[in-house]
């Protein structure tokens, strides 16, 4: 490609979606799900052909020495496709944010004032070789009226190339237009780093992929970033705490899934219940063949413990490992997890209310449980019935983010001739 | 100042104001209340002081030869130092945002589910030669439970050094710390920059000044910005439009106080309206002396008209100009402010509620209006009892924003064992 032709498909395409935008917004909830209905249907209908493409990105992974968990996540069949078209049809089902009013008043002088909910306008999203995220992205932009400009991995090029053209067909069916799925199809960096400056025609950028990704935007980007951060995860259990209820929940937020942002990566655990059971949590953790890094009284309950470095505690392992500290006390555990922990997921097991009361003032989080595994913080599971992410950023969605996360609001004033 | 010393003052007052945080997070609306009290109080104890350091801005800025409006910005006299002190008092009566329930809920498996409002942790508010910032800032970051680290501009270093001192002398009688308000003595442009970057310790950068100072934050900011854009706001007089309440709002929204965010800078005409009524919109806007930037028709009104340009249409004059343009109808009107406007505020006048229906939907704004005058958007006109600012991006914020822009939000969760 050319540095002009290149330039154009990117304003191009940011251009196009702007203007879907605004069709976008006016489009009623009727016709956003029976496009849903229609692109769940050609997903179906066209799984042939998506898998070919895909097939084509796989032989290439394979060439390029991609490593197995890569080529993966990149791998589509019938069953992963079928499950993106239940997906839709299950976004179907959910309230349309759009046009709910969120809070209305009359004042004074009898203006009457609305807060309603509008689309953001256009999403840029930015993510890896996932291309189930591809559907993902499309689908819940749709559904909230917003246009999107994808930009995916080259990696998986064929494989969204060939999503992004059957999503469009279906599009063609339905009322919606089709140009409110746009797919960037160079991937080069310089490219997306002027995607990161297109606050002409972008709204909002969600980078949906590792660490390493979401702070090349944050650091990057002028276009407002709805950050998805790390999660280091921490169980805090209490002097208080029921001891087969604490070790349960340890062993479900650590072992569950480890790979994810909500697992549990360091268990605290106050002196004197350790005095009692932490041999009990020990040989749990051990049965779960977890990787334990212990402090020196730890360190004395057995052997196979590693010592605990100052760099464990700040560490997200995302696998068998976990970091075990004792503390004297609650306020230890808050100090330990506002210094070392991620603002993601914090959990105290105890039976001490005003121990988790304190805990949930002062441990600063999107997310603080009592008697619960850190495993909950996920859209669905807190019922939202969709998840964009989950947020670590405090502006705009804090946590779990659901449809709303991608609306913003407009206030509508009417009056009688009021001036001022 | 030599660079280590410049760099510790920027690190450690950022850390003492997060270290403050943690306190003020859990402070009461009593504590809280009474530290505005303290504050409001001291101001008037202090004033002598204050005014004698803001005369060496004064005498500075004359010898600079800095302009008498901006001078007017930067002085302060026994009046102004009462009315910062009043809104102190004010302020006190404003419900506390923080520890509100925003919504909460129950799961199946009997997980409790609650958003609730806390801090946002630090704000960075950057500002220019307006040393009532300096008060206005500070008072609301504390009656919403956040520490401030303000940037003033180095022309009214005395006043901000005499306010912040009073402010703190005022924070030691109070339960808060005085910690919670850090003034940046070093204003140079490459400390301001590193500001920019200082996610570790800022949640939010806040910028309040002109277009140019706003623009250099959101450009160069890795920490969040909440934008207070600019206003290119528009009053479309449709054809069934009452053409008294028409002129009247339409001069109401241009020359009521032509130099702020929305006021009107635009009036666009339906062609029919205009052939029976437009001679007495350009009277009255001759009569309030305003110069008219006019397009082909609006000339051929009388003499005295400016020929408008397309630059015209994208400019916010923020004196007593106006751009006047006769439309087909609402569809090119609504056209119209999409391309140009700043998605700020804009008013329809109509007596046609499906136009007034499209215009609402279709304008992309912060606030829409009928038949009211764009100069409510103003969160004291709103009803909020403060306003942090007026912002025009889609996140967190849109509009006039009250005490729970300067909010965030955590999930609590409670449970009995629950796993996943």
């Amino acid at each position: 490609m050319t540095e002009s032709v290149r330039e154009r498909e990117l304003i191009q395409k940011a251009g196009k979606a702007k203007t879907a935008a605004s069709s976008l917004a006016k489009a009623t909830t009727e016709q956003k799900n029976k496009a849903l209905y229609a692109i769940s249907e050609q997903l179906i209908n066209e799984q042939a052909f998506i898998l070919s493409e895909n097939h084509k990105d796989l032989l290439a992974g394979k060439e390029n020495g991609m490593s197995e968990s890569l080529l993966d996540r990149l791998k589509l069949n019938e069953a992963r496709i079928q499950d993106m078209a239940d997906a839709l049809i299950q976004l179907m089902d959910l309230d349309d944010p759009i046009g709910g009013v969120i809070d209305k008043w009359k004042r004074p002088n009898d203006l009457s004032i609305a807060q309603i909910r509008v689309p953001l306008g256009v999403v840029g999203m930015i993510y890896e070789a996932r291309p189930n995220v591809t559907v993902d992205a499309s689908s819940l932009c749709l559904k909230t009226g917003n246009a999107v400009l994808l930009r995916g991995s080259s990696t998986a090029i064929h494989s969204n190339k060939a999503i992004v053209h059957v999503i469009r067909q279906a599009l063609e069916f339905s009322d919606l237009p089709k140009e409110s799925v746009q797919l960037l199809e160079d991937t080069r960096r310089e490219t997306t780093s002027e995607m990161f400056k297109l606050n002409e025609f972008l709204d909002v950028l969600i980078p949906r992929g590792g660490a390493k990704l979401i702070q090349t935007v944050v650091e990057n980007s002028t276009v407002p970033v709805l950050e998805t951060g790390a999660g280091n995860c921490h169980v805090y259990i209490d002097e208080t705490a029921d001891p087969k209820m604490a070790v349960k929940i340890a062993i479900n937020a650590k072992t569950q899934r480890p790979s994810v942002c909500n697992a549990c990566e360091n268990i605290l655990v106050q002196r004197n219940w350790a005095s009692n059971h932490i041999p009990d949590l020990i040989t749990a953790l051990k049965e779960k063949e977890v990787n334990i890094h212990g402090d020196e009284t730890v360190q004395q309950t057995g052997t196979d413990i590693t010592p605990v470095t100052e760099e464990d505690y700040g560490t997200e392992y995302l696998g068998l490992d976990v970091a075990v500290k004792v503390v004297e006390n609650v306020e230890e555990a808050i100090q330990h997890i506002n210094q070392y922990g991620t603002k993601h997921s914090e959990a105290i097991i105890s039976s001490s209310m005003d121990n988790v009361e304190q805990f949930f003032t002062e441990v600063d989080a999107a997310a603080v449980y009592h008697n619960a595994s850190t495993r909950f913080t996920d859209g669905f599971e807190f019922g939202f019935g969709a998840e964009i992410g989950i947020s670590t950023q405090k502006l705009h969605a804090r946590g779990p983010m659901g449809l709303s996360a991608l609306t913003s609001t407009k206030y509508v004033v009417s009056g009688s001739g009021q001036v001022k």
